[in-house]
């Protein structure tokens, strides 16, 4: 009998086995179909500030390692024309935000092309931004990093949607403190230290340290990310994780420091790919990967003036400040095991896109007071086809200085910046690049596609039709 | 008795099992011992032609789409600093080939760039090519495309240690026939067909086609290629892949014509890529994907007067026929499920390395009476360690222009070609770039390093005192 027992219990076995794996298997299905749609998705948006087309290993940088990007470009979406809504850094916070051409909501200017530590004013109340959508529905909400949408506290992140804030409230080489000149001060790269810089550390409304240690800051930035992740695993939430680097003065932690084959730029893009890495680990540690989409891009182009201290636009023409790819395209990557299908995606986005994205798949309804400029992509990242975004209007200040249309760009005026790149030049007709033919912008076809111009001034008209110029907000200073 | 009986046979099945399991891994071992010592690795190059750093998707194009070479670089290595050893066909071919600098060989000139269709000479029967190495340990030896090293009989692939050619015999834009000047024949280019050219195709030593047939060029050598791996499954072989494209004239088979975001360049480069993944499926296919290195480089940098026709060099400076990094350095991927392992290679490799490290893994001594000037990458290759290889050498015709010493390249002579990027200029003291810091050569910092200036002068020193230059091979002419 004994032996009989022993069938009895390896059938048993047997049974129990196939139970447990029927029941698995229902298990991990109610699962998947709660992630997919049951349960809203999370969103981290990871936002580097002056990093360049070119500066990731994905995007063809020779010496910078990005292995984390690089691994969320191949498991998830590398998205090679996507752009922000301005070349300098206020008004394209502004945009991502709030799904709206800064034109519109005030946030450029033609005085003065940022905020400064003097500004008075900030993000006007009644604009809406990501973070007041996705409230609306319960999530949690943080925004770390920088902010640069007014630092005084009616204009914070607090007061704008955000739950919880740690990081500067304007960039990081401002508040110098030095006898010499901005630029002179910059001449001596070896004597540049964070002592220098008396930008603010502020929690929620309060500021916590200052001069803010910039060397331990991007390390901060992301344990403090994956900290409000660990701690709201349990409802949806949103991440907004801004670094105030690679833009000048550079700054690592000790780990990081003289690592980079490219440098001490490198040394700094590099933690932040290594806290990208800590953010993918700690969603796929919490079990929540699979619900939450992670999508890094950039602000604008490099600061190229700057030289090795600024980044590269890789085969774009020049950089940061301008309206050529170089000032605003940016390396873009979506990840997210439940919702983003892996592919290369060439067709058009934009980061003021993710607002309109993130309120759709999170259930919010749009605004529907105002003109928003955002695309909803969620089809794009689910099924990897084409991105529904026809144009890109590419402003300086409040003018429009040039218009893509499908591959096509025409610039109405051109202009360099910080003594690169020329002068102020309007064209008529128009310079017409094809970017999808030539990404470095270097034939102008006008003359053999009047017919492109055409449309494209159709598109303006429409547009210009219907743009109220909103107030501007950066132009008043103390 | 019944369920006793049962449990023997459950038994007897476990036992059979277990039998079966251990037999299978050992013989899975002596497999993979077999694969990675006993039988020797098959090698296949694919060389494209005037292809630019920038052009592949792992490089950072953002319209060009090569799933099958990123899928190399993610399963194999990228090397970002691999590099040529001239930035023409004919030399650079040649030092592929033979592992040595043109110079040596009399492969390279100041009174012709290349070998013309009326060239009389090619690479001296003195010379040991990669092939004539691989045959002496029973290589089957295959060269398929383009080759450039000589056109009469005696230089064919065939007199060179190849069982088997199949290609044309110099670049698809010679023998032009039109009434037109050469570049005033490129205006027009709808008017561009390969009727135009009377370039002849060559199967060992005999004409089968003339004019070749470049629609359908590519297509045919991706498949001669899959067509010999098949044949010589059973037996070590080498494949000498090189395409005449994406060098101008620009033709693509029927089933790639207008499929590329990027045009035409980019229909011709996605049909070399879906080449190479026919390649990499029949390795698979066949079983001996593991035993077999894929390696994927280009012969020089972009042909960039020809426009949209050429291609990017992505955030290197210059293109093809200078001595600038777009020149020669080249986008690079290994690939062996078996020999390579996965990384991003940042160290320095060249093209004369393929013949050293290839002769290395076959177990072929190197020639003992010559300087062979390729470097041993097979550990790097293994391992994912810094290549052994320190500086690259920078050859126009038979002058040094340039030294790349670790991070640092001093330029002595700087010239542009084919109207763009200045006259010939020489600089003492040399300019001096870090490229890991600055990869587009933007800024001289000789002044900061006389050091490093005098250890790269130590080196061509050393270089020079052994240079015997071979007698010049191309300057005669019919």
């Amino acid at each position: 009998m004994k032996e009989n027992c022993n069938i009895k219990y390896s059938l048993s076995l047997v049974f129990l086995s196939l139970l447990f794996a029927i029941s698995c298997n229902t298990s991990q299905e109610q699962e998947q179909e709660q992630t997919s749609s049951e349960r809203s998705p999370n969103f981290v948006i990871v936002f580097a500030d002056d990093l360049g087309y070119g500066d990731l290993g994905t995007f063809g940088h020779p010496t910078i390692k990005t292995p984390n990007l690089d691994r969320m470009a191949v498991e998830g979406q590398k998205w090679t024309n996507f752009y922000v809504a301005a070349s300098v850094c206020t008004p394209s916070r502004a945009a991502l935000l709030t799904g709206r051409l800064p034109v519109r909501s005030g946030m450029t200017s033609n005085k003065s092309r940022v905020l400064f530590p003097n500004s008075i004013k900030g993000l006007p109340a009644i604009e809406v931004t990501l973070a007041e959508q996705l409230e609306k529905v319960g999530y949690a909400t943080a925004a770390i990093g920088k902010w640069h949408l007014g630092h005084k506290e009616q204009y914070l992140p607090t007061n704008n949607g955000f739950d919880y804030y740690f990081g500067i409230p304007y960039s990081n080489d401002m508040d110098l403190k030095t006898d010499k000149g901005y630029m002179e001060y910059w001449q001596d790269r070896e004597a540049i230290k964070t002592e220098d810089f008396n930008v603010p550390l502020i929690r929620n409304t309060e500021i916590i340290e200052r001069p803010a240690n910039q060397n331990t800051i991007t390390k901060r930035y992301s344990e403090e990310a994956v900290k409000f992740i660990q701690e709201h695993k349990n409802e949806p939430f949103f991440v907004y994780l801004a670094h105030n680097l690679p833009h000048i003065p550079l700054f690592a932690s000790q780990e990081f420091i003289g690592t980079s084959q490219r440098g001490l730029y490198g040394d700094v893009v590099e933690e932040i790919d290594y806290g990208v890495g800590q953010i993918l680990t700690a969603l796929e540690e919490e079990g929540i990967a699979e619900n939450t989409v992670v999508v890094f891009t950039s602000d604008n182009g490099p600061w190229l003036p700057f030289g090795t201290h600024g980044g590269s636009a890789g085969l774009l023409y020049a950089g940061k400040g301008t309206t050529w790819e170089g000032g605003m395209r940016e390396p873009t990557v979506f990840w997210s095991p439940g919702y983003v299908k892996p592919a290369i995606i060439s067709s058009l986005g934009s980061t003021m896109d993710l607002f309109t994205t993130f309120s759709v798949m999170a259930g919010v309804p749009l605004p529907d007071d105002r003109i928003i400029d955002g695309v909803d992509l969620s089809t794009t990242l689910q099924n990897g086809t084409e991105s529904p975004r026809e144009s890109i209007l590419y402003y300086r200040g409040p003018e429009l200085y040039a218009v893509r249309l499908g591959d096509y760009k025409a610039h109405y005026i051109t202009q360099g910046e910080y003594g690169q790149f020329g002068e102020r030049e309007e064209h008529d007709p128009p310079l017409l690049y094809n970017l999808s033919h030539d990404p470095s912008e270097q034939h102008d076809i006008a003359e053999d596609h009047p017919e492109v111009i055409q449309q494209i001034e159709a598109l303006v008209r429409e547009h210009q039709s219907k743009l109220v110029v909103g107030e501007d907000q950066l132009a008043e200073r103390e």
